[in-house]
C-alpha cells in the first residue's frame, strides 16, 4: 500500500480550480470518501469523495456507468448510505477507483462535462459517520501518553510491563460514534468517594477531557477463527480520519478497575466525515523505527515491511473555543500538536494482534490508536496531560483559564501531511461542542 | 412487567400436543423467539417462536393477517431475518402478540387449521443469533464471583471498593458472538513472561474457561443523551436467553491492565437460540433483596417497584461431556448450578447505570450478566473458581480431571424456571465445542 502510482503525481492538477488552491488540503492526490446530504435535508446519505470545496455524488457518477471492470464494480459499491460495501472490496478495488476518479477529475478530462453537474458545494452539505460501524475497539498506542499517565498513578514505574509488548486496546461503545458537529450533554456519574467508606459522589462529570486520535477504518476482515497476519494487515485498511475520544476523567478513574473504562466513555466518541484512504497517504508512509533499547516485538508482531514503511507522518493539531472566545470572534488557542509517526504501534501490528486469538473484523469495523501524544510536554494529546490533571491549569490566549473542558467548550481536532514539493493532504477536522449536563 | 395475565394462566394447554408434556420446558406459558430455517439449508433466517418440539414460522403467520392492531403490527415485525424490528416496539406490542399467540395456540383455537401448516420439527431448524447486535456489553453481577475471583489476586481484599456502588460492566465483542453449537479454535495469545523482564509467553491458550451467564435483549432503548430511569427500565427489555463468555485466563492475567479484558474475550462468545421474553418470566419474579448491611443504591439506581419484584429465579447448570465421554455414550457430567436471583444488581440498574451518563442503547443490544456464580462453592460459575485456578482439578464421573478446557471439550450451558403449579419454563440450551488452536 505504499507504492506510488501516478494518483500520486505531485504535478496532477484538476478542473475543479478549488482543488488546485495551494494548501487547500482536498487536491486531486487526495480524494477521501464520506456520506453527505444537503444540509437540513432529511433524505438518506449518499457516499462523496471530497476534491477541493466540492463533493462529488458517487451514486449520481455511478448511474453514468462510465468505467468497467473493478472500478465500476467499486463505483457501484457506493450507491449506498454508507461506505461498508465499498471498504468490503479490498484494495484492488479501492486503488481502481482511484484511479478512475483521478484520472476523470484531471484537467483536459474527457469526463469533466458530465461530471460538473454532480458536483455539490462541501460548504452546503452535511455528513454521517460514514459506515455502520459493527464494532469499535480503541487502541493505546501512544507511549508517550501511557507514559505520562501512568507517571500521575505511579510516579516511579509510569509503564505497565506489558505495555512493550502488547498492543494494549479495549473494546469502545459504537452506538455513540457520532461526526463532526456532534454536540453532546455532560455526562453525569459516579465519582470516587471523599473518604474511604463514604458514599461515592454523583452530578456531572467535573474533569471532562478530549482525547486526540485518529481512526482506522477496516476493509475485508477476516472470518471468525482466521488471522490476518501482519504482512497482509496493511490490505484491511481502508482509510483513516480524526477521533475525538472525550473521557470523563473522575468518572473513570472510580469504574475502571477491574475491568477498564466504560461509562467514562460511552457517551460520545465524535469522528471526522472524510475517510482518507491508506493509498493517498502512501507519500507519506515512514520507516517505523523504535528507540534503541526496545524489545524486538514478537513474531506475529514483526515484519521487515512494516520497519521499512510501518509509520505514516500525519500532523495533529487540537484546538479549543469557547463560549467567551466565540463571543469575541477570537481565533481558536492551539491547545498542542503532535504526529503519528510517534506512535509506538504500527496500524499493522493492530491488526495482527487483534485477529491472532481469531477475532472476526468486519468491514467498517474502527480501530481508535487511543491518544497520540509525542514526545515533548507540549505534544500531549488531552488536557490531564496538558494540565497534569488540573494541577496546572492552561491559560488561553483570551484570559481564561483551563484544566478540564467547560461547558459550551468546543474541541477542534485537525490533521493533514505535508512534505515539500507534495500538495497538502488534509484528513479534515473533527469538531464538538459540550453541552451542560441534563439534570437527572 | 410482573403482572400476570392470562398468558400465564399454568393451566392453559396447547394443540400442539408436545407443549403439554410434563416439563418439556417450551408449554403454551412459554413462547420464546428466535430465528431459524431448514437443517443445513441457504436461505434467509425466519423468526419463529417454539411451541413444545415445534417451531411456528412467523414470517407465514404474518401472511395470513390473522390479527388487527398491536399484534398485527407486531407480526408483521416478524417478517425479516432477525427480531430486531419486534425488540424495537416496546412492551404494548410484544404484550399484544404474545397474548393472540398464546390464543391461537390453545386448545381449541379456532385457528388451529390454519397455524398446523405453519410449524416445524425444532429438531430440523437451525438457527442464527437471534437479533443484530450493535453493541454488547458484560457486567460482572455476582458479587460471588467477583468475590471469588479477587480472593485469588487479593485475598484480605478480595472486592474492591466500587463493587457495592457501581455495576462494573465494560464492552464486549459483537462480532464474535455465535449461537449455540458454536465451534471455535483454542485463542493464541500472550502470556505473561516466566520472569519479570523475560519476553512473554506466546501460544495457545492453556487456561481456557467458560462463564456461565444470561444474556439480556434491548427493546426499544434510547436517544443519545437521554436516560433510561431504573422506573422505565424493564420496560426496555425484550426477553433474556443464555451466553457463554469464553474466557482466556492465561491471556486475560497479562493484558488486562489497565485497559480490561480484550483478546481473552473476543474469540468467542456463545448465546442460546430462544430468547424467553419478560412477559414470560413474570410468575418467576422474586423480591430482590441485598442482605443487611449492604449500602441502599444510590437514588438512580434505586426504586421501591424494583424491590419488589427486582429479581428472577432463573435455575441455571453447567455440564461438560469430553472427547472420551462421548465416545462412551456417558451422560455429560454437572459441573454446577446456580440461580440468577443470587445477583447482586437487577436488570433494571444494569439498563439504568449505562444509560445515566446518556449512553445510547438500540434495539438488539445485548447485556451480559457476568458469571452468575452462588454463594456456595459448588455454585462457581466458572473452571476458574471451581478448580481455584487449577489448584483443585475436578475429577469428572468417567475419570478424567479438568483444571481448564481441554480441546474438543464440549460445555453445555442450561436453564429453566420452575416453581409448583406451573409449567417448566425454559431457556434451553447454549452448548459450544472447542477446537484445536490453529497453527500460527
Amino acid at each position: 500500500m505504499s507504492q506510488l502510482n501516478e494518483t500520486h503525481d505531485p504535478g496532477l492538477k484538476s478542473w475543479v480550480a478549488s482543488a488546485n488552491v495551494p494548501n487547500n488540503g482536498f487536491p486531486i492526490q487526495n480524494l477521501p470518501f464520506g456520506v453527505f446530504r444537503e444540509k437540513g435535508g432529511n433524505g438518506a446519505f449518499r457516499v462523496g469523495v471530497a476534491i477541493g470545496d466540492k463533493v462529488l455524488d458517487m451514486a449520481a457518477l455511478a448511474a453514468l456507468q462510465p468505467w468497467q471492470g473493478l472500478a465500476a464494480d467499486a463505483l457501484q459499491a457506493c450507491t449506498g448510505s454508507t461506505l461498508n460495501a465499498l471498504m468490503a472490496l479490498g484494495t484492488a478495488h479501492w486503488s481502481a477507483l482511484r484511479r478512475e476518479l483521478s484520472r476523470a477529475l484531471r484537467e483536459g478530462a474527457a469526463l469533466q462535462n458530465r461530471l460538473e453537474p454532480l458536483l455539490l458545494d462541501r460548504a452546503a452539505v452535511e455528513h454521517d459517520v460514514p459506515a455502520l460501524i459493527g464494532d469499535y475497539t480503541d487502541f493505546y498506542i501512544s507511549v508517550h501518553h501511557a507514559t505520562a499517565v501512568g507517571r500521575q498513578f505511579r510516579p516511579d514505574n509510569p509503564l505497565l510491563p506489558n505495555y512493550k509488548w502488547v498492543p494494549i486496546g479495549y473494546h469502545g461503545r459504537a452506538s455513540t460514534i457520532g461526526v463532526s458537529g456532534q454536540h453532546f450533554h455532560r455526562p453525569v456519574g459516579q465519582t470516587r468517594p471523599a473518604a474511604e467508606g463514604d458514599a461515592p459522589g454523583f452530578g456531572p462529570c467535573a474533569r471532562l477531557d478530549y482525547e486526540l486520535e485518529l481512526g482506522i477504518f477496516v476493509g475485508p476482515g477476516n472470518a471468525q477463527g482466521q488471522r490476518i497476519g501482519i504482512e497482509a494487515a496493511e490490505s484491511h485498511i481502508f482509510g483513516l480520519c480524526i477521533l475525538n475520544d472525550w473521557s470523563a476523567r473522575d468518572l473513570q478513574a472510580w469504574e475502571y478497575q477491574p475491568l477498564g473504562p466504560f461509562l467514562a466513555k460511552n457517551f460520545a466518541s465524535t469522528i471526522s466525515p472524510w475517510v482518507v484512504t491508506l493509498e493517498a497517504l502512501a507519500p507519506f508512509r515512514e520507516p517505523f523505527r523504535r528507540a534503541e533499547g526496545e524489545p524486538q516485538p514478537l513474531p506475529y508482531l514483526s515484519c521487515d515491511a512494516n520497519s521499512k514503511a510501518g509509520a505514516v507522518s500525519v500532523e495533529l493539531e487540537v484546538l479549543l473555543t469557547t463560549e467567551q472566545s466565540r463571543s469575541q470572534g477570537a481565533e481558536p488557542a492551539r491547545l498542542s500538536r503532535s504526529n503519528f509517526r510517534d506512535a509506538y504501534w504500527s496500524m499493522a501490528q493492530l491488526l495482527a494482534h487483534h485477529t491472532v486469538n481469531g477475532c472476526r473484523m468486519q468491514p467498517g469495523d474502527l480501530l481508535g490508536t487511543g491518544t497520540l501524544s509525542g514526545p515533548q510536554e507540549d505534544e500531549a494529546g488531552s488536557l490531564m496531560e496538558l494540565t497534569l490533571s488540573g494541577k496546572n491549569p492552561i491559560t488561553l490566549p483570551w484570559g481564561e483559564e483551563r484544566s478540564f473542558l467547560h461547558d459550551h467548550d468546543e474541541v477542534i481536532l485537525r490533521a493533514h501531511c505535508s512534505k515539500p514539493g507534495y500538495p497538502v493532504i488534509s484528513l479534515g477536522e473533527c469538531t464538538g461542542i459540550v453541552l451542560p449536563a441534563l439534570p437527572v
